[in-house]
């Protein structure tokens, strides 16, 4: 790519060094550390304490960070940044009533999410009046070999670049049902690639079911994945392939239907 | 606050300049852009072509950003952000599960919303089975002065503080209904404050009606709002009260002492 050769994005560069560190700090925050003194957040971004003192206080003033004078925190401002890019893709407006439907009609959550490096990051979730925990709500990340959408969405990668990508992955054997090879991963990624979906029988979790479509543009370039996850106590894999495939595969082509039908 | 008088923070400052810039440039990015060239992102950010072009690439370096050579749009990494602050608040893992059940009882979307500035963020939305738009998801904002939540929230700031934001407010008459008139406001937040919860009829949309409680820390501070919203021509104002305004109560109090309860 003709930009990424300009001397200033160097990732040597200074500015983009300190907007990294910045973002970096941003991220130290979690649920473990809602609210972490300067000495905690410099030693979780590796950062000196000067250097981490400095960032923060950039981001108190520009309003994104709240503190007391001793512990730090995030504001809800924050949210505008991610915001932002909910509300740049269309596709995200196009799939929420769809997969409405789709959960009412199988009576299970639906997500969709899309491929950043070896992970899949969730953009939209749809839970059913089922109890769920915000642990997996949008922003969250699951690897992508072990998961059904991770597979559809490499399969929308070429062979070499699937081939990358698993084995830049921290693969482990989440479960005993856990495929870590890597061909045998390329056997499955394929697999998904010509039937057109994928279904992941506990390898992600014991007792988790997920089965996965991809969600294509006008130039039928997969963008994102649809899935639908169930308790294999409560649904066999089998039984799932056989009720939900079928609606899931419906939903899927309907949104990418409305995807090819925009402008843009 | 000691912090914000130091001297690298000052709104002056070159960094901090650096920094709010390339936020600003991750926060021109919208349904309406959601790819952009170089001279739109400059147009839209108040910069320079050159300013926009160094931070474009500092963005694309670090992967928030991709491009084709000439367009550019954001990456779901951007998520990572907003999700460092969803996960980084146990108010919102606690209330989602009452939440799933206060939505199971009263068949209305629930959400909750934080204060900021003169705006709510909504910070988790349970909408019910019938189609909802996601424009109103996660992070979107609201103005504070018209809407129920709005009101609660500004009922947990001293009264000096509910003046300053209130004239600080971009006051529409949105509806036939909608207040606009400061003191008025401030009547209608003490009352909110008085009774403890509050009613908004109207006042944002046509049609559109909404109840609202506190969320409180241990403390007693008000640290977010819970709504239910419904259609008036589907359930009157005062049916509303009638019916959703006992639940809701029951259902901030179980968050509020589960807040309690938390060590942090």
């Amino acid at each position: 790519m003709a930009i990424s050769s300009h001397a200033a994005a160097q990732p040597g560069d200074g500015y983009v060094q300190s907007f990294a560190r910045g973002l970096e700090v941003i991220r130290t925050f979690s649920a473990a550390a809602p609210r972490q003194t300067l000495t905690e957040v410099a030693g979780r971004a590796g950062l000196t304490r000067a250097g981490a003192r400095r960032i923060l206080l950039t981001l108190h003033t520009l309003g994104y960070v709240e503190s007391d004078g001793k512990l730090f925190a995030l504001t809800p401002r924050i949210l505008d940044l991610g915001f932002a890019y909910l509300s740049s893709m269309p596709i995200w407006n196009l799939a929420e009533p769809v997969m409405e439907a789709l959960v009412a009609r199988v009576k299970e959550s639906c997500s969709a999410a899309a491929l950043e490096g070896t992970d899949i990051v969730y953009v939209i979730r749809v839970p059913t009046r089922k109890i769920m925990s915000i642990s997996l709500g949008v922003g969250s990340r699951l690897p992508a070999y072990c998961t059904s959408m991770g597979r559809v969405l490499l399969a929308g990668l070429a062979d070499d670049e699937v081939l990358r990508r698993l084995r830049a992955s921290k693969r482990s054997e989440l479960t005993r049902h856990t495929i870590t090879d890597v061909d045998a991963l390329l056997a499955k990624v394929q697999q998904a690639r010509r039937q057109g979906w994928c279904l992941v029988n506990q390898e992600l979790e014991e007792g988790l079911v997920s089965i996965a479509a991809p969600l294509a543009n006008r130039a039928g370039r997969t963008v994102a994945a649809l899935n639908i996850s169930g308790q294999a106590n409560r649904t066999s894999a089998r039984l799932m392939q056989e009720t939900m495939l079928p609606p899931l595969l419906e939903a899927a082509r309907s949104i990418s239907q409305l995807l090819a039908a925009q402008r843009t």
